[in-house]
């Protein structure tokens, strides 16, 4: 098989639905919201309605050619608000993939001429016009894009309703919002007014159309990014579309897009026709390979370029490392670490070598301009983060973090949707003040970190040690949790890699939902524990975050098709059960003790049901 | 290979020290007080020393026949104090391993005979004496296992010294105890005191001389417990052996043994005797095997008789099920999950069935008698803990804790050590009032909790959902952990299982230590954070918690040698490195702005350092 054909059969085994799941879609005010949802099917009748990120790669009714790009989702809502206007764009030129007009561009001609169908041509705000979500939001507009939010947000809450019934129950396990407000029904309003104040964003390029909306934000349910990259040598566009529907058929809300080197441009018109969900990128990086790698010779003009180029093909965020400032990078000098982050070390490598303020600081004004002229959000970098313990909270850190709240005000000044960028690596005890600094400096703009990792001594399990502070500082406020796998430290990660490091991140995510109580966040698990609890072993995998993996655990040891339907499990065997004593408990509640006593004695007083076939 | 040489193999292999790693011992104020440590050699000279639960199976020169048992530990400092004696024991019969005297007997007489080097002649208080850590510790008296516990604790402070001298830093990341009080080094003294007055136990029976003493306190290193279970069917000596040795040698601090079914008796009787780690049992589950699986016609007579059974082999703790009280069970009959505990669910049963309060609650002062004559520690079940969210922190789970809390003062009279077990599944939110409610009502007396889970959509990953409540609690005053593993509610943990769920639970009670800031936990953190800033990659992987993980993660990328001295690693790749850059920063600070950046440009600029070849 050659490379082509090998991505092209993964990537229809990542499009199949999920176990017992069917995508269908919520409707909005206008036939064109269509907001999926994907609806487990359980084998006692009832439906789960789970959000998805997975988009139309696991409907089965949806044809797709990665070499055409998705459908639009949004593009007669941006045609509709006629604020925006098609033009030429920039040109293209082969530096834009990292090459000189060498022997290589034979190469890059054929790349380019795979990609050739996924061209469109751009289009940016009209001469004056500010095409944000916030800029609508500010005027009190609710656009498409926040009833889509504002449905998804809500899921299908009639299923959830059986689960938040009893009253005594959801009052013992009230969350605790710690802070957050998150009404009990998600309104077009809401979302709009929550957009408009800056304590959300919903990253929607008017370049990325085939985008499904999503918000990030403390009063949303906590999201997580996983970030992709391209391969030294790229084979295919399958082979780098396959790595996307891989991260969101698991749950990843948001993608960044990491690639250096050769072909980033075209590997990047590939992903973002082709995502479904929010790309972010760190122009910086793109920006770096066209001087050639030499941090000193960046100049703003080159990388006033890159931004453009990055927002005409659809980029949805673009991390910034603004907040990096000449005065700042003494204050690493005696970290253990130093400077770990790579935006962040390219700027002061800059400042450095021209003993000048950062030109992003500089020109940040000049950045919102291109910003809002396409609807990119901003991503502020903590380019200062620590990279270990040792250097946690520190005062670069935190100088930095200051920085970015005063551009967070030049941003939202300017209506550019704005999130703050956070660490990194922070012991438990420190998190909370990580989130306190972060919601009183940047005014609850969402706050979104990488982890953070609680301690520094488990390279190969940095998603758990990470996975941990994450969930904490989720509870404590943070909209988004960027995903670290097991091969942080260590190398770059494969397929496999990048599913553990999601799967321990929608766990950390959905653990802070439930923290914060998010309304119907528990219903799921309510759901699962009740499959537990009835032997309904299928319903029990099919309600977990990773079927597969839960069905072959199980068959290891259980492996027959009737162990299935057993009311027992491998824990403790067909002779005796916890979990069925309670049936006897209920009845016994119920009928008194005294006399149930002596009836159970009579009926042999054996716990085990024998197993049943399904009807 | 047959079973025995397969595992006669694989334990061979398990025995083989960790890499760079040598063990030592730390001489106490008596020869025979000899603490084993973990000291990794780095490749700057460094040596770097940790906590080694891995018994004399990591020593080279120490040579084990699991046939006769690992040497005594402690058999010169219980004979010293002169206050118990050899006597004949109880006899043993066929059905301590679960026989009847049928066929099978011809097995069991294989077994026994493989286990017949393994009999040791029982001893216990002499009449009237107690022989309890708590009761020597309440009379003033340090014995041998405090001291080694104080040295244990310690560790080898020098080398933490030079991670430790930065005040500033100290402070900025002194942790936050929560109430704990962790005194800067741990004296003899301190022990005697933190077990005297119940915060602190040191499970040690004395009949189990091969233990290296250890202490569970919240003033005391987080300890994690791992589970084992004898196979179906039992195949040898060396098979049982290597599970053990197996979880001990990835940091499990005590290891439970949760066998049912046939043989039992025997199978301890080889783990016992192997084991350098405290063993604990739920003498429940061997009970009910006695009386044929059912739980009514269980009896205070039989209960009593493997309470004996498995003091005179060496158990060092029981779980006992005592605050299971009649009137409590109708409590959980409106729970999604009713009675998760397999103990918690045979005594419900029992009372059930009788209508009678639980003989285990009436005769729990008789059940002192017991402990104190063999120094077996109290480790109180929670068998009401919540099997899902939904059911966390209710009533039921509440009134039985305020039951343990009772009991323990009961177990106090008798100078019995006591710690108290915990949930379970609880959501972050509501975890410290789980700590809170603990330490009010067993007036600070160990808790040793599972995980607890913080939601339910995670089968198959359980071992990280459950290691964020995990590492929570820790810090909030939980002195033991058991561990969850991935197949938690799925199926029986394999080889592979058992490590990952360790590895989790490392991770959760290191964070825990950082957190509470227990002195010089976070030095080996700098030490791997040092090696990773200065790129000594074999330091790195040595200095983590599974160093064969982390070197083949590296080598997946970047397989060669000369790679693990390369100045660079595969994230970044050699041509721009963000670390590197802090070298420059220092240089940059120390000698002024201007100059440095005038020197910088004129060097060409470049921060990537060719490999150089180690000297």
């Amino acid at each position: 098989m050659n490379a082509i054909d090998k991505f092209s059969h993964l990537l229809s085994l990542t499009r199949e639905p999920f176990p017992a799941s069917t995508k269908n879609y919520l409707i909005g005010s206008q036939p064109d919201v269509r907001v999926p949802v994907r609806d487990i099917a359980l084998t006692n009748g009832e439906t789960v309605s789970v959000y998805d990120t997975s988009g139309p790669y696991t409907d089965p009714k949806v044809g797709i050619d990665v070499r055409q790009g998705l459908p639009s989702v949004r593009g007669s809502w941006i045609d509709a608000r006629g604020d925006s206007e098609y033009y030429a764009g920039r040109l293209r030129v082969a530096l834009d993939d990292g090459r000189k007009g060498d022997a290589d561009d034979i190469r890059l001609d054929q790349l380019r001429a795979e990609a050739a169908a996924l061209q469109r041509q751009p289009r940016r705000a009209k001469s004056g016009a500010n095409v944000t979500q916030m800029h609508y939001a500010k005027r009190g507009i609710i656009t498409p894009e926040m009833e889509y939010v504002a449905i998804r947000e809500n899921g299908r809450r009639e299923w959830m309703q059986q689960y938040m019934q009893d009253t005594a129950r959801e009052q013992r396990l009230a969350g605790n919002p710690m802070g957050a407000n998150i009404p009990r029904i998600i309104t077009p309003e809401f979302v709009r007014d929550e957009v408009a104040r800056g304590r959300a964003i919903i990253p929607a390029n008017i370049n990325h159309p085939e985008v499904e909306p999503m918000a990030i934000g403390r009063n949303f349910l906590v999201k997580i990014n996983a970030n992709i990259g391209n391969s030294a040598v790229t084979s295919s566009i399958e082979e780098e579309v396959e790595k996307l529907v891989w991260a969101i058929r698991w749950g990843a809300d948001n993608v960044m897009d990491l690639s250096t080197g050769k072909n980033i441009h075209t590997t990047r018109d590939w992903i973002v026709r082709n995502s479904p969900v929010p790309i972010g990128t760190v122009p910086i990086y793109q920006a770096l390979e066209k001087v050639g790698g030499i941090a000193e010779d960046l100049t703003w003009e080159i990388f006033r370029d890159t931004l453009v180029e990055q927002a005409e093909q659809g980029v949805d965020y673009f991390t910034i490392h603004a907040g990096v400032r000449l005065a700042y990078i003494h204050l690493t000098a005696q970290r253990r670490t130093g400077i770990v982050s790579r935006g962040g070390s390219i700027m002061a490598k800059w400042c450095m070598a021209h003993h000048r303020e950062s030109f992003l600081y500089e020109h940040f004004e000049d950045i919102c301009d291109i910003m809002k002229q396409y609807d990119v959000s901003f991503s502020l970098g903590d380019g200062l983060r620590p990279g270990c313990a040792s250097d946690a909270n520190d005062e670069a850190q935190f100088a930095e973090l200051h920085t970015l709240g005063e551009l967070t005000q030049i941003a939202w000044k300017h209506d550019v949707q704005t999130m703050i960028e956070g660490p990194g690596h922070v012991p438990m005890h420190m998190i909370q003040s990580n989130m306190t600094e972060q919601l009183k400096h940047c005014n609850e703009a969402p706050f979104y970190t990488l982890g953070p990792l609680t301690i520094d001594i488990a390279p190969g399990y940095d998603h758990i040690a990470s996975a941990i502070g994450a969930a904490m500082i989720g509870w404590f406020g943070t909209a988004m949790l960027c995903y670290v796998t097991p091969k942080e430290h260590l190398g770059l990660p494969d397929r496999d890699d990048v599913k553990q490091g999601i799967i321990a991140y929608k766990i950390a995510a959905h653990a802070a939902d439930v923290a914060k109580g998010h309304p119907g966040s528990r219903s799921r698990d309510d759901a699962l524990s009740q499959a537990r609890f009835d032997f309904r072993w299928e319903d029990q995998f099919n309600l977990g975050l990773d079927p597969d993996t839960a069905r072959e655990f199980h068959d290891e040891t259980l492996p027959k098709d009737s162990a299935k339907v057993a009311h027992f499990c491998s824990m403790c065997g067909p002779k005796f059960c916890s979990m069925k004593i309670t049936q006897e408990v209920r009845e016994f509640a119920a009928k008194g003790m005294q006399e149930k006593a002596g009836e159970f004695r009579e009926g042999g007083g054996e716990l085990y049901i024998p197993i049943q076939p399904v009807a």
